[in-house]
């Protein structure tokens, strides 16, 4: 058997993947990858418009993170979580370092999903509270409380499982959930909306608001100026922890070390993940306030892993952050963002019929497809099967011309790692742009 | 400041630990590792009888499994779980084929919490029921739905956090829940005891039954004769998923690759972590029954995770798995618990009168300790402060001498590495012997 069959033998048989039917899908065996490529077995090689899943920021094999790792491996690989570790610390304190100035301590996790329960719970017991209020149009994570934060249907398993969280509405300019006429008034409404639910969920019963600072997999919603501010305040306001995940904002994407710092503002809990060390080990965190910390000083906090602060993982974390310094890369991904995809992306817009909208900021954008005048989505939501076709045609032309792209709903997401070159970025941009045509043969006017 | 001093420095300043009052601890820097030892900067050397969390089967930096993790770093560290990988159907196929013979898909997660989630949300689906059951005394992580099913009152939150979990009482012969004399009686009113629960919570609602196989950190409880093929029938008889938890008795620590395998049972569903790999990087699964995977051919299963089937973690698990055939490290692990352990420790309980029982198989073991002949713990449940002396006593007498235990309770578990030698072996359990001499100055006949 061909190494390819035999990946492929053995994924079928044996490999139970995430999200899916496991009877519909063929996965694609992948050989290798480098920096912003990937190569199938059969010698094809993608442009990676997707980052994996939106976290491979410093690009694939890294020939400096690599030997770090190995260098890490080879040193120590494991030790458990009561103890100190030189790696361990280095990252949290690198960490603290370029998060917001009363963010000092670090609790690390294996990924998201855990990073926003653990964010949780310590919102619960620092407030006494028990409330969580999350937005539609969100994605925290699969396990039980992280997967009911989550404000998207297609995500949910068929009943409760956790409980304590109420879901209400961010602002999306675009599709204004409250009839706004310009980013100004979008910002007033969506905080007004929130102030009332938080009064009528009863501001004392409510521990933490927790947001994407930019929502990620639902839209690449950017918060329309003050947004964020105004969350702030009404946190300070009713003595509600703000919860900022920056799981897939954070680390380069926005670029930014931390989304917030775009706006300025200072959460209580900033959890992470991604981009923190591009995944090449599993890790996340919470980065956590003094004042919060402070909660946990003589009363212990309840909840640990026996991964937490991963020796190896940590290190990949320290090196990545110093190659993000050296290499500039958070300046790099700005500048992608500003000189490159905005301007490029506004052609686009202008060209196609199908473009409705494109937004984002950094290497973080969304191209949102539309049948008609009236912004239609060119797919149904959660479309499958026929329903999706459309969308399904963009990819593969996509595809056909060598990029790898991010689907989602009615919506291509341009997300390179944070390190792409200016020349793979326009090339990329070039075949999205032609796909697209595929995109405008489904509009209606 | 030195390295040490800095290590320090960093981890106070800046880590958040698991399970902590972060002002009372004062986490030791360990520098190095090696096969069943570890050493702080001052240069002690520990014995590690702990296996840190009862994860490093495999030893500290085992050369070969070092050596397989920077080959796959210089290959490939991550590719996302919708692509197939050829060390990730390798480690499945690897896994399906220890695992019992209906079980042949793996989903993978970065730890055990995950696992137990992703685990039960298939038996909720496949069922379409909705209540777990899973015993006192147990843990199966802290994300919100494996917390509420872990049957340990130190390790919940302050308030319930999701729902459909019940307890029911496990099999402790030490300390019969059910006042039986001897192991046939004790697995006889647990599966009673079992049954009456089910009935009584209305079989038609229950998705799946939850138990570790064998205890782990909540008292190394092996099941008497009988018990896991009465639970199997009462799972066949109503319907209902048998979930094994083996996160912690897996891959070794039983002598076993499950440990299953020793009595023969199929579960339904097995989850597994730690011992996969030793930890090397983090990794847990899901092994799947062919009659769940069916469930979810043409379903989409809804639950992922971003580093679902990690390249770098997978490959280091086919590595492990490897190593563990070729150096027969199940059968040494075996060995030593027939041969050395249990031997040796009933000569220590013969000894010893805050020895009140000794029990467990493989590198799995447990010293319960007690002050008089009623039985009493040496310590409270969940002692602190003043009423954990006698314990801390026992545990200071063992690192003084070089010996790192595993303390729980009024327990210390003897959990050193599966490649332990036997003379390294030996020298921990006659430290154990004289630290001992310490529990037995608290003991009041
Ligand atoms: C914003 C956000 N939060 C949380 C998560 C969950 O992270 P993980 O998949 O590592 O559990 C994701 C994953 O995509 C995410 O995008
Ligand atoms: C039996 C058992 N299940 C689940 C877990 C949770 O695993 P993790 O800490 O990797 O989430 C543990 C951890 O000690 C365990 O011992």
């Amino acid at each position: 058997m061909s190494t390819e069959s035999q990946v492929r033998a053995d994924d079928r048989a044996h490999v139970f993947h995430s999200w899916s039917a496991q009877g519909l899908i063929d996965p694609l065996p992948i050989e290798k990858a480098l920096g912003s490529h990937f190569w199938d077995y059969s010698g094809r090689k993608y442009l990676d418009f997707s980052s994996q899943l939106v976290n491979i920021n410093i690009g694939h094999q890294h020939p400096r993170l690599v030997a770090a790792i190995q260098e890490q491996a080879a040193k120590l690989c494991t030790i458990q979580p009561a103890f100190a570790n030189d790696k361990r610390g280095e990252a949290a304190r690198m960490i603290a370092e370029v998060a917001p100035a009363n963010l000092n301590k670090v609790f690390f996790t294996n990924g998201g999903a855990e990073a926003n329960e653990n964010a949780i719970r310590m919102a619960r017991l620092h407030t006494g509270r028990h409330k969580v209020l999350s937005t539609y149009r969100s994605y925290h994570g699969s396990t039980a409380t992280a997967i009911t934060a989550t404000g998207d249907p297609r995500r949910w398993p068929n009943e409760p499982v956790a409980i304590g969280v109420v879901h209400f509405w961010g602002p999306y300019p675009y599709r204004s959930p409250f009839y706004s006429e310009n980013e100004q008034q979008e910002s007033e409404r969506a905080l007004q909306h929130l102030r009332d639910t938080i009064v009528f969920e009863g501001a004392g019963t409510i521990a933490a608001i927790l947001i994407e600072t930019v929502v990620g997999t639902n839209g690449i919603l950017v918060p329309p100026p003050g947004y964020l501010a105004g969350v702030r305040a009404l946190c300070d306001e009713f003595g509600i922890v703000f919860i900022a995940d920056e799981v897939m904002a954070g680390f380069g994407r926005c670029g930014e070390w931390f989304a917030v710092d775009k706006w300025g503002v200072s959460p209580d809990l900033i959890t992470f993940a991604k981009g923190v060390n591009s995944g090449y080990l599993p890790l996340g965190g919470v980065v956590i306030s003094d004042e919060i910390a402070e909660t946990f000083r003589e009363r212990p906090f309840p909840g640990g892993l026996t991964y937490s602060g991963h020796p190896l993982a940590v290190a990949s974390a320290v090196a990545s952050m110093q190659i993000f310094k050296e290499e500039g890369i958070i300046e790099h991904a700005r500048m992608l963002g500003d000189d490159v995809i905005g301007p490029e992306l506004a052609k686009i817009a202008a060209k196609h019929p199908s473009v409705g909208d494109v937004r984002g900021l950094g290497v973080f954008w969304a191209v949102e497809l539309v049948k008609d005048n009236e912004k239609s989505p060119l797919v149904p939501y959660n479309a499958a099967g026929k329903d999706a076709a459309p969308m399904n045609a963009v990819a593969a032309a996509c595809k056909e011309k060598g990029l790898w792209p991010f689907v989602h709903f009615n919506r291509i997401h341009v997300v390179p790692p944070c390190t792409i070159s200016v020349d793979d970025l326009k090339q990329g941009l070039a075949i999205l742009d032609e796909a697209l045509t595929v995109a405008d043969s489904y509009t209606t006017g």
